[in-house]
This record gives C-alpha cells, structure tokens and sequence, in this order.
C-alpha cells in the first residue's frame, strides 16, 4: 500500500470565486488544507511538509513542525524574510508565463498610457475638448527598466516590440538583444538616459527606499510629454512616498504609475490617490492566478518526491 | 543648367511647433507652398506637379491645372475620393513606419485598458477604494482585427506578442503567422469569436455604417470583465454612433474606444463625450508626422522623376 501523502497547507486569499477550486482540482493525490475557508483547524499541522504562504502571520511556522518547502505565492519573497520566525527550510519563489505575462501587460499598459497622454486625454474628454497634442513616438522615449529578472527582461522585451527605446539595470550585468544594459556602478549614466523608469526591484536591503528624490533628479525630460514617469511594479518599501508626492508637485516628476505602497492598502489620507499626474492600483499588476500557482507548486512537489533539484530556489543571502 | 524643379504644394495642418520647418528641410532642391502660411497666395498655381493633401477644399483642384500626382496625406483618402472634382491622376497614400508604430501604439493601449478595467480602476481611485477586481489574462481575449493591411497586420502581431489571443478579418484572405484569418463570407464565425473588435477598415463604398447594431450583436462576452468592446481607430464614417450609444446603454457592449466619429469634431451633444465605459480620442492614434510624411513624398517624388513606377497607389475600384 502506498504512503499516504502529505497534505499541503494554504495559506493565501484570492480574488474571484472561479479560484477557489483550483488547488483541489490540482492536487487530486493529497489533502489541501486551505488555512482561510472559515473552518476551524487545529493549533499544530503535524505531517504537513508543504505550505504556501503570503504575507505569513508571525505564528504561522511555529503551527508547521514537519514543514520541508516553503512556497511563495508571489514572485517576491520579502513577505517571508521579514518574518524572524522562519525557519532555515528552502523557499520557493513563484515562476510562471502567467506571472510573466500579467506583469508585463501592466507595464507596457503605464508606459503606453504615459506616451499617450492618456491623463492628459482623459480630461480633454470630461471637458468635451477636441483638441489634438503633440505627441512624440515611442523610439524618442527611452524606457529603464530596472531589475532585470524574468519579469524585467519580459518586460524589455515588450516594450521594445511596441517601439520604445528600451534600456536596463541590474546588479549584475544582463545581456539581452536590442537593450543596453548597465550594471550597479553604472546607475548614474543609466539614469541619465531614461525617461521612463520601469521599477521591477526586489525588496531588500538595498533597495529599501531605492526610488527617492535623489534618484528622480537625475532622469531625463522630454520637451513634448509630461516627465519624467515613474512606474513602480515591483515592491512599495522600495519606494520613499514623500519624496514621490513632492516631485509630482516640483515638477521633477511628470507623473507616476504605482501598483505597490510602502503600507498596503494606501491609507485614505495619501495625496497620490487624488493626484492628477498619478496612475494607482491595488496591488493587481500581476496577481497570482491559483491555478498557475497550483501546478507550479505541483510540479515542485513532484520534482522534490522524485529527489531531484528544486528550481526558483531563493538565496536568502541576497534576498531574493 | 538643369530644369527648375516643381514646387510642391502642402495643403495640411499640422499639430505642434516643430514640424512646421520640416517640409522646407527635406525637399532642399525645391520649393514648398505651404497654403495654410497665412500669405496671399495666387488663385492658379502653375507648374505645380505635386500636392500633399488632407480633407482638400472642394476648389482646390481647379486651382492645381499642372498637377501630376496626388500625395494624401494619411493612410486613408476617403477624404480625397469624396471630393466630385478630383481629376483622374495617381493618388499616393501614406505608408510609413512612423505612422504604422502609431497606430499599433493606440491599438495596443486601448485592448490593453480594456483587458486591466482602467476605466474602473481610475473610478476606484476618485473613490480612494482599494479593491482589487477578477481578471482575466490577455490569452483568455480574443481580439478580432477587422482590415489586415499594413496596419492590421502591424496591430496583430504586437497584440499577439502582448498575450492576446488575435484573430483577422479582410475582404480577400491573408496569411499572418499565428493570427487565424478569416474573409468576407465568414465574418459571422469571426464575429462570434471576439470579445473586442479593432476596427482599421478603409471607408467605401462597403464599409459605410458597417459597425452596427446587428453587428454588435454578433460579438462574444467574457464572464470576468465588461465585454464585448469595439475599438476604431480607422474611419468614423464607418460606424453608426446612435447603435454605439443604444449598445452600451443595453450593455450589448460593454466599452467602446473612439479616435474618429461620423463628424468631426464630434459634436458637444453626443452622449459619448460623458459615457463611463467610452474611451474618446480626438483623431490622433495615428497622426501623420510632417518629418516621415515629407521623407515619404521626397522619395515618390524622386521615383517618378527617374522614371521608376510610383508606390502605395490607390485602386479607385475599391476605393483604397
């Protein structure tokens, strides 16, 4: 008789009801133990090895003794390392086209926005205003994109097809065609060039308050659209809103797209949420779709059981 | 001593400041009448070849008794062929890859805004309201192109790089790698595949009121996001607004985006200008660029001169 399974715990809540199915429907050999479905659960998960989690309570890992993975239900892992609590376990970060693509679609959506003048266009139209801007083409706007990870180097990719003049920025240097890219002690001539700024970063400790004032100053303007633009996917600790909010009014800043806050949700009281100059979503630029997450981690389990190599593995050293 | 060369009369507005010296800098060996200088200029032009043209004035032809070929100054020349008085003479349409990026820029935004719900999400942020809606991912949206000429195909192939799912429609069968195409006795099967319409069409004879009331019925929705959705960046001539506004206020469509309308400017009383789910542009997906459109010109010119056949001719059978 075989052995019984290890359940998977699920620690993570989704949007939209069509989801909530999907971890069952993957995992059709083992229990999904899906820690927010209102039911009462015990206080300690014996033999459950697997766990995905975002944004894990404190306590969460003390209530899993015989975890093996930790599974990230995001590309980002700094939810789990700010946690003191957990343990020295492998953590799993989620890869997937889906992610990738989702990502992508935003960014490509703020940069084409920004060149298009769509702000500007939609007040023209609340005020029944024919009137035509100029309006440079994509190849006179030259995009950063910095963090050139999967997300950032399908970014670049995109931006360049839709014609854009596409740079990049990475603490190692990258190599991809058709994009200049520049390394950690290039970033001076790296901003000067851009201006479009693509944030796809990490959270860690060096990037922690990355995107401040300092940094705007040195992007570039150009004389027919509102810039420079900054555009923030990647993590909200990354950013300094002070800083964001009071270039927008100087003028520093053109305008911004932000999808992530330095607290989430954004508190009622910030001036961004109101700002004519500012693009804000919550947090959606590329949601993790369950049933992308659920046979990503599927896979990872099956690999795992069958003794080889995990991938996507984080290397907590440099924190990502 | 060579011949004095003719000059070439530019009768077209231009937005912006700096495209107004850039007919003068490319056609160096000749002069450029620029009709709408604000000079008095005479009622005959003789010896004048070559005219750039858009929307002509009824009379400006009589005025042109030496001309040899018609340059219009966009994509389309419906805006030519409507005129009663235009003489049989090659017309030259505009093709050129700043006008086609252009248009694929627009084309992109608009599917791209649809597909992440702009429109609700910028009325979530007037209402500081964090929430975050299902979403779909660009392959799950089939978007039909409707007119597979330069800039359908161009339109297709970077909606399809972005995610979509693209499909094709024109009136004799093209071939585009990973686009499904479909011609003219089809265009029931087409129309029941797409959750958004990109309209590009040519205005004629056959495209006049096409994008109607029936037609709209004939669309598909997606269950996650407000569909179906018709975009046109082509002619306005070519829709039937009053059907626009009854389907979006049936919810037959769920969201429109708008560069061109049956009159222009649209008029201050249409529904349109004030409708939460309509995009409206002012005609600028596309606007012709002094500096490529003198280049293209130059390069016609320079062809007929050496005796080389003219290219991008207009068929006057089909009307484009």
């Amino acid at each position: 008789m075989a052995e019984q399974k290890s359940p998977l715990l699920l620690a993570v809540q989704f949007a939209g009801e069509r989801k909530s199915d999907s971890f069952s429907e993957a995992f059709t050999d083992r229990d999904v133990i899906n820690l927010n479905d209102g039911t009462h659960h015990p206080e300690i998960f014996h033999g459950v090895k697997y766990a995905i989690v975002w944004k894990p309570d404190a306590k969460l890992f003390a209530r899993l003794p015989d975890l093996e993975i930790i599974f990230s239900a995001g590309a980002g892992v700094d939810h789990i390392l700010q946690s003191k609590d957990v343990p020295d376990l492998p953590i799993v970060r989620f890869v997937d086209p889906t992610l990738t693509t989702r990502m992508s679609e935003w960014v490509c959506l703020q940069c084409l926005s920004h060149l298009r003048q769509t702000k500007q266009y939609d007040a023209s139209q609340s005020k029944q205003n024919w009137n035509e801007r100029p309006q440079p083409e994509a190849k006179e706007i030259t995009v950063g994109v910095m963090g050139l990870g999967i997300l950032g180097q399908d970014a670049a990719r995109k931006l360049k097809m839709l014609g854009f003049t596409v740079i990049g920025w990475s603490r190692t240097k990258k190599q991809i065609d058709g994009v200049e890219c520049f390394d950690q002690s290039e970033i001076d001539t790296f901003l000067a060039h851009c201006h479009f700024v693509v944030g796809l970063l990490p959270l860690t400790p060096d990037t922690k308050g990355f995107y401040n004032r300092p940094l705007f100053l040195k992007l570039k303007s150009h004389p027919e659209i509102a810039t420079p633009i900054f555009i923030n996917g990647g993590r909200g600790g990354s950013q300094v809103e002070t800083d964001i909010i009071s270039c927008l009014e100087d003028g520093i800043l053109g305008g911004v797209s932000l999808d992530v806050f330095e607290q989430e949700p954004l508190s009622l009281d910030s001036p961004l949420w109101s700002h004519p100059a500012a693009i804000i979503t919550p947090h959606v630029a590329a949601s993790s779709d369950a049933t992308a997450i659920s046979h990503h981690v599927n896979r990872q389990i099956q690999r795992y059981e069958a003794g080889e190599p995990l991938e996507h593995l984080v290397d907590r050293q440099i924190g990502y």
